[in-house]
């Protein structure tokens, strides 16, 4: 076997499917790219059994071969050339020769055949989106999920078809984020769970070209271009989300988000590590921010501008989830919708984009006086 | 006590003391700031007992005072502040109170007499040199410091006073690095001993303005505008530096940094971890970079563009200090001095910087064959 490549074409490809190399495992052939060379087409797959990326380029070779490849090894010589043409040769089927101008680099390979099987996802429902309109959905909802593995639903993030568009739901029971797409809707109400490392590794594959989704009950696979993704799907069911949103939240807060989260950075110095706690003392258009660590004897309060004509009242919020909240909406001005200090808040931007909509649920945490 | 003070100018002033304040620390007192209000001046202390950084502002202060007040807190509060008129009073002589036009945050303070006393150095013998000039010296030199304990002269930077001019080297036993500034020259040849962590918190402090140095024999001072850097000497003797300078190395490699250094890196991808042994065959006008590793059955060679007339020889280098060595000299063409494969060799840029002089010593490997 012996073809050529462009170092910087097979540097471009390579990046785009490094991301699924596990960092560490226990099955040492998962640090493996698969070069499946067949019929003129170069195919290179990596998984991590969660995840899986491949991509293929044209290649001028006079035979057939799969072949197991150090990933990390072969990535890093690549990528540290600079542009040239590689000649790619076996010698004594075991080695991978690469031969430059300059170098030559042998690297051990070894046979595809304990290479696991990448799960293939059938064609036969396509949803078409743009990748940043995916990406934004993304961003905005996944840090809401839960980090602890005692509820797997809620580890990963919801995908829901429906008529009024594809929804985006991350929860982990002190706070929820739904995003709607309103664009991509559907007749059929179908749930699908996407696991975080997914989103993750997603995410910072997406850019402005459109992705399509194709969808099993136990896989979901993004074309985007050439590039494959495709990751397992968490197969259990997703929380009744919707009977936790409050429907009557008749106390409006209108206020910066900006303002209100550089004083909520400042509360974070004070609240008392063990509660986290922050309190919002709300009055006829006056919002006074505390916090007190009883610990370190610290203490301090702040008002901020706002409009507010609701009930007067206290209501206190874990600091941290706050501050996640503030940090992943893009407009600048933003109403909670309050009840009473013992029922979820609905924090949302003044204005959405069109075809878009965008709420987030927060709990609020009892005050100690 | 009640003063007020611009939160941008105090934000500035703690931002130069704070890396004196260490991240772990068995005595709590040294997680914070000494503020000594005396006659309208207000000078801010920190010190982890090896370096000291203080700096002064005036402040209108009707009264004297002495707090010891928590570092990364009232760091923290002051910069999330847009700027703003801060008052600072004190209340029941155990809270700093600082309020703004929105907020008032309390913090503890604790009284200055269990603050270590900060070293003063005594102001006889003054060496002034541009701060660029300083952390010039400083960032070619300093990374050849010795990480371990065994001989702790090796683990700091000698500072070495001489006719010739002011010389700065740095060892580990494997290599060795000397940069001598000739425009500081001294009569008296003295030698003073700066530790590692001096060393890095100076370099990141140091800017354009001219440094005003102070020594004692346990101390140094830098001066550097209103902020004065103190930190102990290592109190050893440097070991005789000189005498393992060869003085004959009569082959020399005339060869572009970037193109070696570059080759050295991907020769690190395959030089077997326990090794990390890189092979330079030398021939007429020829250079062959190899490594090997058995472990994983790879192998790499490559050939550079040089210019050498010298003796054929195959030497052995470590891979990382040959890519510490040439991430670490600013010059492009760069000549390799040697005598065998067993005889240290001398690394110089072909051509030095005015009133500037920069050695770089390396010791072979054995090389296994």
């Amino acid at each position: 076997m012996e073809f050529k490549v462009n170092s910087k074409v097979l540097e471009k490809l390579l990046s785009r499917i490094i991301p699924a190399i596990p960092n560490r495992t226990p099955m040492p052939i998962l640090e493996n790219f698969l070069f499946d060379i067949k019929d003129g087409l170069m195919m290179v797959s990596a998984t991590d059994l969660e995840i899986s990326l491949r991509s293929s380029i044209n290649v001028p070779s006079d035979e057939n071969l799969k072949m197991v490849i150090p990933a990390r090894l072969l990535y890093d010589i690549i990528r540290t050339l600079d542009e040239t043409q590689i000649t790619f040769s076996t010698v004594a089927g075991s080695k991978l020769k690469l031969t430059t101008d300059n170098g030559i680099y042998n690297i051990g390979y070894t046979s595809s055949e304990d290479f696991p099987e990448i799960h293939s996802v059938t064609r036969d429902k396509e949803v078409v989106i743009n990748g940043l309109d995916l990406k934004k959905a993304l961003d905005q909802t996944s840090f809401a999920m839960s980090k602890e593995d005692m509820r797997p639903a809620m580890t990963g993030t919801l995908f829901e078809f429906s008529q009024e568009g594809l929804r985006f739901v991350s929860t982990d029971g002190h706070r929820l984020v739904k995003f709607v797409n309103k664009n991509i809707t559907s007749e059929a109400e179908e749930q699908y769970i996407v696991p975080e490392r997914a989103i993750s590794v997603l995410s910072k594959l997406l850019n402005d070209t459109d992705v399509k989704i194709y969808l099993s009950k136990s896989h979901i696979s993004f074309q985007i271009s050439e590039l494959e993704f495709i990751s397992r799907l968490i197969g259990e069911k997703y929380p009744a989300y919707s009977s936790v949103i409050p429907l009557e939240n008749e106390n409006r807060l209108f206020i910066n988000r900006l303002d209100l989260n550089s004083s909520i950075r400042r509360m974070m110095l004070f609240s008392s590590s063990s509660s986290k706690q922050v309190k919002l003392s709300l009055s006829n258009n006056k919002i006074e921010v505390s916090a007190e660590d009883i610990d370190h004897g610290s203490d301090a309060v702040e008002n901020i501008d706002c409009k507010y004509d609701g009930d007067t009242m206290d209501i206190g919020f874990n600091t941290a989830y706050v501050n996640d909240i503030l940090s992943h909406v893009d407009e600048d001005n933003i109403i909670f919708k309050l009840h009473s200090p013992t029922k979820a808040c609905i924090i949302e931007p003044e204005t959405a984009a069109e075809n878009e909509e965008l709420m987030l649920l927060l709990m609020p945490v009892r005050l100690n006086n």
